[in-house]
Parts: structure tokens; sequence; C-alpha cells
């Protein structure tokens, strides 16, 4: 089968790989209909995060079921499935307390490689969610945005407490901050301030349900988002980046008592701990246990009460990954479907 | 008056100080008929606090009031009355959210030196509230207990969500972690862990409810920890002390979608981002909001439901404060009452 490799910095190959088979009694092999290139994708792609040799690329995936093992209950050959970047047993107690992406017996995804046309997913039946039926090809990439940027996004504006009434900041207008936007106002906020320089994001962002945009970032854009608040700061704060600049421009956006919901992938942050103290901030976040939310998110786009597909601005034959990593990584692209 | 100045490290004398005045409409002054040393005055007493020249120690007391400013509706001379340790209007949007303590008008009350026979409270409304009758001698320590430390584990135990069921681990066995360990046991936790090196505050720990001691520290206390909890961590720790090694043994001792509530003001602490992130905990700290839980515990304290007064295992005359701060510091006392 075809699949997309990551040997260095910048050198993206789709080449041939053997096709995965079943390991394990509770594996499933999927057929992909779609996968797509993440954010977090770009850290190695950057020579940011480490890279040890040649690896298999991709963790957000939708498809239909091959095969699965003898032990596997829940799902069978034919069903169109959604699964979460971590497989989970979705029986321990950190499973059942809504973590599955810290269970117990977790494995990632990404090890797999889902830009690809074929993916064992281990323990297929606490990892992946089918559909009643098979879904109409327009409903594909939302479906695909739920294994990933919008069960992530939700994630984040469940952790920062979003609710009704409550004034929202979204630090990132990526697709994540982008479905942040989406799951705020769908979770009741009553106002969603986006903080974002650019103008196709910025357009997207208020058909998502923006009603403020601060173009300012850093000390700027924290003064902005106080003006806007009558100087407390919002009641819940969604971050969607991962650097020491976005998560201080995150606290310092948040009310003392208010709620941020962190998701970008840390790198090279240490929180200074008095700034930490004083801004008497919750913070809550980290991979996002996105197969906590998938059976509601999957009904919300099944019954089209939301559009999460819009986020992929960019559609490529997998064979042409390396052209998608390259617009994301220039910001030509939100987020990049690749079609297997 | 007689007061206590800190002129440099390990330099702390009690002097001949002015008596303080009503300053604004809103002030009460107040004649201390307790106060005490905090684990947060020997940060500047050690020297790992900055010192901007001689200053006023103190922030905790209780007292009776001597005279209150033309617009104090809610206490009056001659009344006993307990106080935070950041003076606070109790009206506006932040404090009504229970984060007195972040309060728009706040003001430190260590500014103006509790350690001392006459204390000024700013915001006397906001800030103090008196019991229904004078309270007899032997509650005096309880009740000042209240006034920081009882408050201040109290909300430790709140951010952790300590609740019916849970296994809490607290950090920390000086007079904040043990009040913790009697908050979490009000708050009905099954199972308090405590690490303790101390027998003395061993003892005072299972006297307030622990039902495990932990007697490692960093990687080896959390692998006890582990031990104790299936392997998971506990569902809610509090963390009293403020260190780099605190922080981190606290977020690695609570398990994923579990809570850490911190009220150690927190030292040169950088939490590292990735660490923050996989553990997927909780995280609410901060300088407590006394004020919130006052007249909660003052009935808890009143009603001998509680005796948080234990804590104080040495008193002293105000005059002696020196050596009261220098038992401390050699932890020859947890916690010293100063009689002015």
């Amino acid at each position: 089968m075809q699949g997309t490799m990551l040997y260095a910095p910048g050198d993206v190959r789709v080449e041939q790989r053997e096709e995965p088979r079943i390991v394990e009694s509770t594996d499933a092999i999927i057929r992909l209909s779609a996968s797509c290139v993440c954010g977090s994708d770009l850290w190695p792609y950057r020579g940011i995060e480490q890279l040890n040799g040649p690896s298999p690329m991709g963790h957000e995936y939708v498809g239909i079921v091959e095969e699965v093992g003898a032990d596997v209950r829940t799902v069978k050959p034919g069903q169109f499935v959604v699964g979460s970047f971590f497989a989970s047993d979705n029986t321990c107690e950190i499973c059942r307390a809504g973590y599955q992406s810290s269970c117990v017996r977790r494995q990632p995804i990404g090890a797999n490689g889902a830009q690809a046309q074929y993916l064992r997913v281990p323990l297929a039946d606490g990892t992946l969610v089918a559909t009643p039926e098979l879904p109409s090809a327009d409903l594909i990439p939302g479906l695909l945005a739920a294994s990933d940027v919008l069960g992530t996004g939700w994630f984040a504006a469940v952790a920062a407490e979003v609710g009704p009434g409550k004034t929202v900041a979204v630090v990132g207008d990526g697709a994540v901050g982008l479905l942040g936007v989406l799951a705020a106002r769908q979770l009741g906020a009553e106002r969603v301030i986006v903080m974002s320089r650019h103008a196709d994001r910025r357009k997207l962002a208020i058909e998502y349900g923006a009603t403020d945009i601060v173009t300012e970032r850093g000390d700027e854009g924290v003064a902005r988002i106080m003006d806007l608040t009558d100087g407390l700061g919002a009641h819940s704060t969604i971050e969607a980046v991962g650097t020491q600049e976005s998560m201080l421009q995150a606290i310092h956006s948040t009310r003392p008592g208010g709620h941020l919901g962190y998701v970008g992938v840390t790198h090279d942050v240490a929180l200074p701990g008095l700034d930490l103290f004083f801004s008497h901030v919750h913070l809550h976040g980290g991979p996002a246990p996105v197969r906590r939310f998938l059976p509601e998110l999957i009904d919300l786009i099944l019954t089209r009460q939301i559009d999460p597909g819009k986020v992929f601005d960019l559609t490529l034959p997998l064979e042409q990954a390396a052209d998608g990593y390259q617009a994301m990584d220039e910001r030509r692209a939100i987020k990049v479907l690749l079609q297997p």
C-alpha cells in the first residue's frame, strides 16, 4: 500500500509500505476513506521535534472496517468508523473518568501512520465508533475532523468550562482554535473573542460564531482582551498553539477564577510559578480524550448541526502529501485533507 | 505600640511603631488578640525573597474592633473579628465569583504588619467577619488559624475537588498541609495520604484524619503514592510547599483527570509544559480567597466541630517574635502564635 513517511525535517515521502495485518485479537484493520495533516505533524517536519529515523505519519482517520480480530465485538467489516489518535480500552478507571487519551493501555495511532491506505487500530472496541450507516461523501471531512481537531477544540472548550453567558478568548487560529470557536458557541458561549492575524482564518472564525477579533499578540493582545472584558479578562480561554508566548497570553487573558483549556502540544514551555499562582486561573488540558466526545460529535455532524469539515481548505491525493505539508507549513492552507 | 519588623534576613525586631489610624472611611482599626508567624514569612527571613528595606511583618490576625471609618456598616467597635490576608471589597465581580484575594480593589494586609498590637484593616466590610459574641479564650487559636492557614488548606482541598470517596495526597506537612488534611476529611475524603518526614507533624496529621503516611520524597514518594492507588495516582492532591520539587511531586502523584490544588507560594518554579500536558491534571491554586470560606469555618470552630488551633505548638509573647521565627525556621515548631 501507499503510506507517508517523514525522513527528515522537510522530507516527506509517500512510498510503498507493507499492508498492516491483525496482530492482537482486539485489532481492526481499516481501509482509509480520508486522512489529513495535523498542526502537530509540523513540529517534526520543521525540525523542532526530534525524529528518530524515518517515521510513518498521520493519526487522524476515518474509514471502512476491512477486518477485525477475534475479540472485537462492537465494530464489524463494512462499517464506517471514526477513531481517536490514542487507542484506548475505554473500560479502565481512567477511561471511565473520561480520559481515554491517558488509558492505562493506550497506544499512539501515529506510530502506525494514518496517512496511508490502510491502518491497524489496536483496541478497536474502545477506540472506534461506527456510524449507523455509510455517510454521504460530503460529510466525510467533518467526520475526519472529529477524529482529532474537532475533538481537541471541543475538549479545550470543555476544559475551559465554556457555558451559557460566558466570554471566551481563543488563542490560536489554526484548525483546533477555529473548531474551539465552534465548540464554544455550541456550548452556549455568549461572546467569543479570537486572536487571529490571517484574513482567511478570521473569515472562518466568524462563520463559526466568533463575535470579536483581536489582531494584536502578546501583551498588546492581552490588553485588548482586557479592554473587551471590563478589565477583568475572559471567563474561559482556549489555548491552541503550545508555545511559551501563547500559554502566557492565555493565562494573562483569563480572569481570576476563570478557566483555561490548553491543547496545543507544549514545546519548550516552562510556566513561571508566580505568574500562574497570582493569575488564579484553573488550568486543564493535554492530549484530548477525543473518544469521550465522539458519539456526540458524530451525531452533530450526521444531523448537519455543525460543519467542522470547513477547516479543510485544501484536498490532495495521498501521493501529494508532501505538497500538503508544505502548504500548511507556509500557512497557505489551514488544514489539508489527503485522499488515499 | 509594639510591632514586628524584619530588617534583614534573620534579623527580626519588635520595636515601637506608630499606632495606626483610620485613613479611608472604609477602614477599621483592630486591637489584636493574637497574631502568628506564617510559613511564607520565612521566605524573606531566609533571604530567599527580596526585602526592600525594613518591613512590618504579619498578615494573620484576630482581634477586637477598636474604631471604624464613617462608611463601615457590618462591623462595629467591641466586636471580635477574623480577617483575611488580602483586604477585599467583597462586592466586585471577582469577589462575587469567590476570588476575594484577587479583588479588583485588593490590598495586602501584610503591608500594615499584623504582628503588632494594633492593625489597620482596609475595606473592613468586605474583609472582616465578626463572631456572634466574644469567643472563649481557648477558641482564639482556631479562629486565628482560619485567618490564613486553615482558609488556605481549605481552599487547596476545594481547588483539588476533594469529595466523598476520593483518595487525597497531601504534599507538605506544615500548618497548611496539616489543615489540608483536616479540610479533606471534612469534605468527605475517604483516604488521605500525607507526605511527611517529621514525627510531631505525622502525629497531628493522623489526629486530623490522615489514613496513610509516606516518608519518601521526589520520585520515590511518587512511586509510593502509585503503590497505594493501584498505579493510578490520587484523585486530588494538595500542594502546600511551593518549590519545583513539591509541584512536580504533586503533579506526578495525581491521576489523569484528577485535580491538584496548590497553595504553596511558588518560588523559582517553572513548570515544564510537557510534564503538565501529559499529566492530564486539573491545576488550580494561588493565594487563598479566605474570605469566601470564613463564615463557614468560623461556624465550624465556634461549634467545636474542628480544632485547627492545634497547629500552634508554640505560643510566645509578641516581644519574643524573633524566637518564634527561629523556632519555625529550625522546624522546632510547626507554627508560632504571638500574644500582643
